[in-house]
C-alpha cells in the first residue's frame, strides 16, 4: 500500500497511525520484583503514617498543661508511672501530675499530648522527675497521619519505581503493586546462511548475530524478548514463524533478507498475514533503507536489514520507540552524548545518513570516529558505540564539529 | 578498636584496608542472560570470521586474470558454469574462461579470486556473460579472517556486555560466556517496632522501609540481594541472623538501631562475630553519624542508621563502592547531575553534611530543594531524588549556587 520510500518522519507518522503505542496489560508484582517497573495505578495511602501519635524525642510523655511555667528556677515535679518502649502498645494512661517514659518512635499513651525531652528534666526522688522547661501541646509528638494521610495519592500512575518509591510502598504496608506488563517482543532471524551459536558451522554459513543484539536491545527498552529461532528463505516457513510470533508477542522483529529478492519476499509475506499489511516499504535513510514495517490487526512487524549495524540503527529509529511506549517508558529516551566529529564527512545527499561511530577520549574531549563499512560487519559492530545522524539537507560535517552521538547501550565510553 | 569518629575518607581508607574489593567468583551464563554482566576472561576468537572467502557484491566469481583488459569497447566473454547461493557450500570450481554466479555473502568457489559485480557485465549468448571492466585479485572478496582473525583477543576481561558485545560473541559461535558472579548481599532490618508489609500493624508498630530501598539499591550496584528478615532488639537474635548472613552472602547490610543503646548493642554484636570486628564506629558526617562498619574474616558488615534517608546516604557512601567493586563495576560511578541550590544553607560545622534534596525544573534550570527533616521520614524519602554534599570546611552555600546532586536512582527528574 505504500510503495514509495518514506522519510523517517513519514515512517514514524504511519507507525503512530496504525499502532497503539500504549501499555497493553497490568500485572501484580512483589516489591522485590518491582524495581524499574512502571506504576499502573495511582497509589492512595491505605493507612495513616504514623498510625499512632509518636514521640520524636527521648523523654517523658506528659499533659502539657502540667508543665506550664516550669523553669530551672521553678522546676515542676511529675510522678513517673511507667514506660512505653518503641514498638509497644501503651498499657498506661497519663493522668494529671503524671509522666510516662518514652523513646524516639514510642507510641504516646492516652492522656498525654506532648513529650518533655530528657535533657529538660532532672531525676526527682522516688520515681519522680523535675521538669525544667514547659512544653506546648503537640510538642515533640508526630500526630497520626502527619507523615502520610490515609487516602492521599502518594505515587502517580506512570512513575518508574525507584528504590525510594518502593520504600514508600513498603511504608504503607503494600507487599505487591500493580505495574504495566512488559511488552512481549518476538525475534526472528532469516537467512539460509545463518547458524545459531553452539551449532556446527558448515562452509558457506555464518553464526547469527542479530538475534542477540536485538534480544538485549529489547531488554533495554523495557520489553520481554522471545527468540523464535532462525528461518531459512522459504516464504512458507517465514510466514509460519511470523504467525507464531504474532500469537505469542505484542510486536515482532525480523532481521535479514535485504537483497532485492528477499525484500520482495518479506513484503509479500507480511502483506499475506492480514490487514492492513505493509505500511512502510523502504525508508530514505542510510543505512536502514530496506526497512519494511507491517501491521497485522494492531501488532507491528519490523523487518530490519541483515547487516548487524544497520539492523540496530533501524531498530533504534523505528522499533525502540514503540517498545518503550508499550512499556510506559518515555518514547524518545536514549542516551545521547556530545562529541566532536573526528573526520570531515560529505554525506550522501537526499536521505538521512546515520554514521556508526566509535567514541574516543582525547586530550581535548570526546571524539566520534566514523566506522568504515568496508572493515567487516562484526568488527564494525564491536567498535560501534552508537551513531551520528546527518539530516538530508546537510552537505558537509567539518572535522571537529560538535555532533550528538546516539548510544547503542546504556553505559559505555565517555558516559561515566 | 576504633572508638573515635572517623572522617568519611578515613572510613573508606579502613574499608579498603580490610576488605578485598574485587570480584570473588566466575560463572558461565547463556548469552540471553549475559546482558549487563562483566566479562571475566579475555575473549580470543576461536574461529576466523569469515571462515571462507566471501562475496561482498552480487555478481560473478572469476579468475581475475581472465578479466584483464576488459572494457565497454572490448568486452571479454566468460562461460557461466554454475551458481553458489548464500549459505551453500560451493560444488563447482572456476576454471580458465569460466564464471560462477554469486550473491553478497556467498562462498567464493575454488579457482576464483575476485567477483565481477553484476552491473559490470552484460548477458552474453547461451550461458555466457560479457565482462565490461576488469577486476584485480581479491576485489569484492572478503578473505578468510579479514573481519576477525582466529586467536585475536576481541573483547577484554572487565568489559560490560552491551548488545553489540553480545553480537560479537554470537558471531564467534559462543553460546555461553564466563562472567563475574554477582556479589551476594544479605539484608537485615532490626527494631522491635518493625513489621514486614502485608502483616497486621499493631499499635506502636510501623512497616519496615529499609529492607526494600536497600534491596533495590543493591541491584543497582550489580549485587544479588538476599533479605534475611526483621530482627527485634535481642542481641542473640541479631547475632544469629548476622551469622546466617555471613554464611550465605559476601557482604551484610543491617539497618536500624541508631539510638545510643542500640549502637552499643550493634558494636558488641559485631565485635563478637570474629576478627577483626568493628573497624569504623561512627562517622563525622550528617546524616550517617552512627554508621558502624565491621569485618569478619574478609566479609564486611555495614550497620546503617534506621531513618530511611540516612540509611540510603550511608549505603551510597560506604557499602555501594564495595558492592560495585565486587561486581567488577567502576567503584565510584553514581549518576550525578548539576543543579542550583534553591535556598541559602548554613551547614553544621566540623562534619560532612549531606543534604537530601528534591530536584525541580524551573525556567532557568534544575534546582536542588533541600528536604526539611521535620516533615516526616517517609515523605522525605518519597521526595528525595538524591543528596548534595557539603564538605566540612564550607561555611555557607548561597541560593542559586551550582551544586552536584548524587542521585538515589539510575533515572529520574532532569536526567532524561
Amino acid at each position: 500500500m505504500f510503495r514509495r520510500l518514506a522519510s523517517r518522519e513519514e515512517a514514524l507518522e504511519r507507525i503512530r497511525r496504525y499502532v497503539r503505542m500504549k501499555p497493553l496489560r497490568v500485572e501484580d508484582v512483589e516489591l522485590t520484583r518491582a524495581h524499574g517497573r512502571v506504576l499502573a495505578v495511582d497509589v492512595k495511602a491505605p493507612i495513616d503514617v504514623p498510625q499512632f501519635p509518636r514521640a520524636t524525642m527521648d523523654g517523658y510523655a506528659v499533659r502539657s498543661q502540667d508543665t506550664f511555667g516550669a523553669s530551672e528556677e521553678n522546676p515542676l515535679e511529675l510522678t513517673v508511672t511507667g514506660r512505653v518502649d518503641v514498638g509497644e502498645k501503651p498499657s498506661v494512661v497519663v493522668g494529671p501530675g503524671e509522666a510516662v517514659e518514652v523513646a524516639t518512635g514510642s507510641a504516646i499513651p492516652d492522656g498525654a499530648d506532648a513529650v518533655v525531652p530528657v535533657e529538660w528534666t532532672r531525676g526527682g526522688a522516688g520515681g519522680s522527675i523535675l521538669v525544667l522547661r514547659g512544653v506546648a501541646s503537640g510538642e515533640n509528638v508526630m500526630e497520626v497521619g502527619r507523615d502520610i494521610r490515609r487516602g492521599d495519592v502518594v505515587l502517580r500512575r506512570g512513575t518508574r519505581l525507584t528504590p525510594t518509591a518502593l520504600g514508600v510502598l513498603s511504608a504503607l504496608g503494600m507487599p505487591k503493586i500493580k505495574v504495566y506488563a512488559k511488552p512481549r517482543v518476538a525475534i526472528l532471524s532469516t537467512g539460509r546462511e545463518l547458524v545459531e551459536p553452539g551449532g556446527p558451522l558448515a562452509d558457506g554459513r555464518i553464526y547469527d548475530v542479530n538475534w542477540i543484539t536485538l534480544y538485549a536491545s529489547v531488554e533495554e527498552c523495557g520489553g520481554e524478548p522471545i527468540f523464535l529461532g532462525v528461518a531459512g528463505d522459504d516464504p512458507k516457513e517465514i510466514s509460519g514463524m511470523l504467525r507464531k510470533g504474532l500469537g505469542v508477542a505484542d510486536l515482532v522483529l525480523v532481521s535479514g533478507g535485504t537483497s532485492v529478492g528477499a525484500t520482495d519476499l518479506m513484503r509479500n509475506v507480511v502483506d499475506g498475514l492480514g490487514e492492513p499489511g505493509v505500511i512502510v516499504d523502504g525508508v530514505r535513510m542510510k543505512p536502514g533503507k530496506p526497512t519494511i514495517i507491517g501491521v497485522v490487526g494492531s501488532k507491528p512487524i519490523f523487518c530490519l536489514p541483515g547487516n548487524p549495524t544497520s539492523a540496530l540503527v533501524s531498530f533504534h529509529n523505528f522499533a525502540a520507540p514503540v517498545i518503550r511506549a508499550m512499556a510506559a517508558l518515555p518514547e524518545t529516551r536514549r542516551l545521547r552524548i556530545k562529541a566532536r566529529m573526528a573526520t570531515r564527512l560529505i554525506p550522501a545527499s537526499g536521505r538521512l545518513n546515520t554514521i556508526p561511530v566509535r567514541l574516543e577520549t582525547r586530550g581535548d574531549g570526546v571524539y566520534a570516529c566514523p566506522i568504515l563499512r568496508g572493515s567487516g560487519a562484526i568488527t564494525s559492530l564491536a567498535l560501534a558505540d552508537g551513531y551520528v545522524e546527518i539530516p538530508e539537507d546537510v552537505k558537509l560535517v567539518e572535522e571537529g564539529e560538535e555532533v550528538q552521538v546516539h548510544l547503542f547501550h546504556e553505559w559505555g565510553a565517555g558516559v561515566d
